[in-house]
């Protein structure tokens, strides 16, 4: 755990971490925002043990990155959204996903972020390639790259 | 801990929160990148455990994020830089300010980031606001922000 005092450090780096630094938040929050709403499938997405990902939602509900809205009163079944708050984290996603298809993507990016609108690619400044559209979370798809067929074919 | 073969995972985000997914992590790239550079003034910033502070150096070496410079020989001691790799985090650090400094930093940011070269504000797609430029890591520079302000006068 990191210190929640941080003695010394006045720092927005480390205060975000504080909430979000937990590996398996950032993916909870990839998964949200491709669609995976419900427990069962971001449980299957990510491996991660059932007591571990209740924890992880239920501290970004807390903190209001995720809202719960029920699907199902009989059996009682939760959907999560991405709140703004959540929404902001989009550019951390897009920042962490820019390096690895740089530096851990041998066969190249495994998705490429387009513009919906002009089905542009969006760079790592989140900027429309194609039509130079500044883009926010909400303009963008996420669509099989390189490296997704590369794994489809083997 | 993630687990390392991603069953399903062929994610640029997992595979980058793989090697730098742990806090202290960009912690201490943050402090390298600010020229904290020497294990002792690491560990004082983060107040982490040496143990803890030592693996993750190792670590982020073998990953070739880090690279180790003698600066003395007696006694040994090293000094840790950036490899273009490494560097190549700095957008990450970005997105985890901005958030920070939106939502998590009630006193108005701690740093704000300059364009060296004419002082601009960058925003959050590291754009200088005042002459346009597409910044760089080595474009930028961190000068203390109203957040800073705000804890020196308390």
């Amino acid at each position: 755990m990191l210190r929640n005092d941080y003695p010394g450090q006045n720092c927005s780096a480390a205060a975000t971490l504080e909430l979000i630094g937990e590996r398996w938040t950032l993916l909870i929050i990839r998964d949200v925002l491709s669609g995976a709403r419900r427990f069962d499938q971001m449980q299957r997405s990510m491996g991660v043990a059932r007591n571990v990902l209740a924890g992880r939602l239920d501290r970004l509900v807390e903190e209001g990155i995720l809202e719960r809205r029920p699907y199902s009163m009989n059996p009682p079944r939760d959907e999560y959204f991405l709140t703004e708050k959540g929404l902001d984290l989009w550019p951390v996603l897009v920042a962490l996903i820019s390096w690895g298809d740089k530096h851990a993507a041998p066969d190249g990016p495994p998705v490429v972020i387009v513009h919906k609108e002009c089905g542009g690619r969006m760079n790592d400044r989140r900027i429309c390639e194609r039509c130079g559209k500044q883009m926010t979370v909400r303009d963008a798809r996420g669509v099989p790259g390189p490296g997704a067929v590369a794994q489809a074919a083997a």
